[in-house]
């Protein structure tokens, strides 16, 4: 075989850090009691995100249920990564699993995932794995796309249902004019959007 | 804030590091010619991680089209990370986003993911934002359910069709038979079927 200069032999990938910032706003271990609050925060992340200008409009937590503890954050790191599957969501619901050191945060206590916008497909598609029991977003898909520009790919018109069947209860619309304005922002701040070429040719 | 002993303070998620047995059969820079023998590679390292024991039975590698080059690999790690996102295409092609230092694989040169099966409805929600032009799989979602135990989720009917629609073009079934004695042999050891508990509720 044949190694080429400027490849790396070592096969792994780079460690994803969250900007400084965001642990001025919620911490690992915090409880954050009501589902509202849970929201709001995860808006707030967004939107902080945008005026740091640290990457997409989008923040997620993800909270134990009962007692509200958060055990995953993140705000979208897309452009500052490479990762084109670094998103708020994915981001949040990895740390829980390293936080209870388990791929399924279904075994021990049921959690929920907030997020600022309902998912796109890849997140949609990530989360039947994920062990979470409940979603909860802001913003929809349209404003997603309306707002900010981007492409949120081909969700099955069904995509709540099939994840009602597989036991994620999901609720939209929460603070959805909140998390409206950090779209907004984003889109004439000029943000980029940052879905690969293809995904606008249909 | 309450900050709870035994949370992180740093934001941040672990590296996601390749068992070392998998540069003794592929490397980051090595150009392979056909598709049959890229093929070849991402399914005899799904076998070697069921031999070895180092996660599910799946393998892939991206390459650039033209050139054959390796760009990304990835074997599963989901056992071994507790990353429920962590499957071998999406291992490879983030390791492949790495490697062009872009999120969009589609902004230099075209080029395909080679797995060893199926995308999971994960792999295919993923895959329209990684700039990947071409997708070739051996083993289906009903070998990889039938013969080593998973559930690939509510993948959409129409999904090949919706990555045709976005410039994806999709082959399936090449050396499916050799595929599917990794599927075998995981099943007959008894690997781990690793989704989360729910997804089997359907």
């Amino acid at each position: 075989m044949v190694k080429e200069r400027g490849f790396r032999s070592t096969l792994q990938l780079k460690r994803i850090i969250l900007p400084e910032w965001v642990t001025e706003e919620v911490c690992l271990g915090q409880k954050i009691e009501s589902e509202a609050e849970r929201m709001a925060i995860a808006i707030k992340i967004s939107h902080r995100q945008v005026l740091e200008g640290t990457g997409g409009p989008f923040g997620a937590v993800v909270c134990e249920l009962d007692t509200g503890r958060v055990i995953g954050i993140g705000v979208n790191q897309v452009t500052n990564s490479s990762w084109s599957g670094a998103h708020a969501e994915f981001i949040a619901w990895t740390m829980a699993q390293e936080t209870i050191n388990s791929y399924d945060l279904g075994s021990d206590n049921p959690v929920g995932l907030y997020s600022s916008a309902q998912p796109c497909v890849s997140c949609w598609g990530g989360l039947f794995w994920t062990g979470i029991s409940r979603l909860v977003f802001a913003a929809t898909k349209l404003d997603v796309e309306q707002y900010a520009g981007f492409d949120e790919g081909p969700l099955p018109n069904d995509w709540d249902v099939a994840l009602s069947k597989r036991g994620v209860s999901v609720q939209g619309e929460l603070l959805r004019e909140k998390a409206v304005l950090a779209l907004q922002e984003y889109g004439r701040l000029g943000g980029e959007c940052y879905n690969s070429g293809r995904s606008c040719e249909e």
